[in-house]
């Protein structure tokens, strides 16, 4: 009988995923469970968006371009022109969600066993595309004391050796919520710059920053040109996760005629969903203008309630809509299987990610979990009245 | 400044996308363009598919189960039992297209340096994935002269190593258009088990067979249920290339698990597209009876009008809507550009894909170019009467 392959045993199991199985045993007790624990916005989908799809004269459904549809390239790069990024149409492949945009970002820049680092606890699934592009991750520690701000350059240093090909950033930060400053994103260009790496930045939480703070995109960074990558994505802007379109874009030509070849292996990104993607540009301002008034309340909500909670320690998130708790327990994955197995208060309980699964560093974060704030703010004040009685009865066991 | 990555200046370019700087300058100069060098359709896309998008009620377009909708690999599973294959629905996940069905199964199956044995000349973009998954194309030749059957299994024996994992066909072929016979199947179903390989068998246009000749799947074999893995996809079946929906079937457990975590790292393939799919299992018989004769049609008429030329051998497809000509030429490389760039007969030309992008041995296949038959009868004929005058012209320059 043949085996499968080494690489697809390393295939790490999504933190989250391993929960599935708890979630479903609570679920058939009849219990109520509160999503605390993905990513997956209940805001609703800009209508231009889903009627352009609804309106759209198919009636052969073709293949596109494998860049993408180039009417949506142009007004892509018109958009992040108006956001002041210097980004022609030329730097932009659209991908099948920001997912194939990694991809695509490794295979292009990085060989078997070539090293990537990337600051820890991080978005799970970049050891997955790691893996399957036969990469390294080099993980580098930051931590909650610091609200999870860029660790010392110094440290990054250490890590790199002659296989070290890329630094790998999330900003603002799955699952951390931490924005990077301008000081921050200047220190990693000049050390790609002095040590001849790329730096990739996974963007796609751009808009998501409240309290006034400015993202600071790696492509606004003039001598860059040939060191950044970004990657994007419409699944949270336009809360349409399931459209599956991002797109790697790079003012390095080299790069993008190389991620173009592995684009047109794959044909083309899928055709509805990049008709949407484009409608969805015209979005009116009003719509992020409420979006973001929305996450900013359940942000505030959410960690004012975290913190009313006796050693809870919460790093206030100023981005994306993740924040990263430290519990007054040993174990968080026994705690968040518990919450589902075995816990419910008045038939309700509530689904969180244990944080051990966003480090690539065994044995951190080992009592810390990731909570997204996707929910409304009642669903947020009931979960983590939940979560607080949920503690004292799991510590007085 | 970083350079690409040696994978990346690997990754071969499609043989098509090459000429098309070329049938721009036709273009430019007001040349009407016959395009037989693609596998796109102009056959309609099923109205049901299309409905089924235009009516769906969304208002957050979510991400679905990694798998596919739970709902979509139920009716899946089947329509495969309908037509005679006990697939159920764990034994399948659905993909973004063929393409990442492929990538998939390569990297569930194979290492960095594992070899795949692929008879040649096989669909271009199987070096694309194998160069991405690290995986080495070994090739075996088929010919012409055989019509592109399945070469000897000691042909297939003197080439597998330790580093032989899988052997991947095309059935029927693309660009060959044979249908392998149950006979062939089964040689290749002994050949695996002896060796214990994976037998991966790309069945994306399985129902498109003529004469009545039947498909025999890899699926259907009893005793190779731990080899065998299908690719599917609906781009082909119901003229939905755009979609980019496609399934990895295997009734291997581990192969299966395993596939899962790379589908679960992407998160979700699209959901547009999984409901057009999903409808478009209700499409009539009626449809695909069209279809069938209308490629029929167009496969006798390319045919018949091909061998009224001096000099052009060919293999008579059996299935699929591709052809293998072999033309009066040394070089179709040469002759296809030279088509585009240099020629016309009263304002009209032709666009072929050169056949040796399709093998993996250099320097094999350089006089052949690969045909697909997706336009309607009259511009086929039409665009063989421009051949014919072109191969006239061309060889007396």
């Amino acid at each position: 009988m043949p085996k499968v392959s080494l690489k697809g045993q390393q295939m790490p199991e999504s933190p989250i995923r391993k929960l599935v199985p708890y979630a479903e045993i609570a679920k058939k007790k009849g219990h109520k469970v509160y999503h605390l624990n993905i990513g997956q916005p209940d805001i609703k989908t800009p209508e231009v968006a889903l009627n352009a799809v609804k309106n759209a004269d198919i009636s052969v459904l073709e293949y596109s371009h494998s860049a993408g549809f180039e009417s949506y390239r142009t007004k892509l790069s018109k958009y992040y022109r108006e956001h002041g990024l210097p980004i022609d149409t030329a730097d932009i492949i659209i991908t099948t969600g920001g997912s194939e945009a990694l991809l695509f970002a490794m295979g292009s820049t990085m060989d078997t066993d070539d090293e990537i680092i990337i600051p820890e606890p991080f978005y799970a699934n970049y050891n997955g595309f790691s893996t399957a592009s036969g990469v390294k991750v080099v993980p580098v520690i930051s931590t909650i004391e610091t609200g999870f701000a860029l660790p010392p350059i110094s440290d990054f240093e250490k890590l790199i050796t002659p296989k070290t090909k890329a630094i790998l950033i999330c900003n603002p930060g799955n699952p951390t919520g931490y924005l990077y400053s301008k000081e921050e994103i200047m220190q990693l260009a000049e050390l790609v710059k002095k040590h001849d790496l790329f730096l990739i930045a996974d963007e796609v939480y751009r808009e998501f920053t409240y309290d006034g703070d400015k993202h600071y995109s790696v492509m606004n960074i003039e001598g860059l040109e040939e060191h950044a990558i970004m990657i994007d994505s419409v699944s949270k802007r336009y809360s349409m996760c399931g459209a599956r379109i991002g797109c790697i874009v790079s003012q390095n030509k080299a790069v993008m005629a190389t991620a173009m070849k592995f684009a047109q292996a794959r044909l083309s990104p899928p055709t509805f969903a990049q008709i949407a993607s484009e409608a969805a540009l015209e979005t009116p301002q009003s719509y992020f203008d409420d979006v973001i008034t929305e996450y900013k309340d359940r942000r505030d909500t959410l960690i004012a309630e975290l913190n009313k909670i006796d050693g809870v320690t919460v790093a206030s998130p100023k981005g994306a809509f993740y924040c990263i708790a430290k519990l007054p327990i040993k174990n968080a994955d026994d705690f968040a299987q518990w919450l589902l197995e075995s816990y419910d208060l008045n038939g309700e309980t509530v689904m969180v990610a244990p944080a051990a699964g966003f480090y690539s560093t065994p044995n951190v974060g080992l009592d810390e979990v990731r909570i997204a704030y996707v929910l409304k703010k009642e669903d947020l004040i009931q979960s983590v009245r939940i979560l607080k009685e949920a503690l004292h009865t799991y510590n007085n066991k």
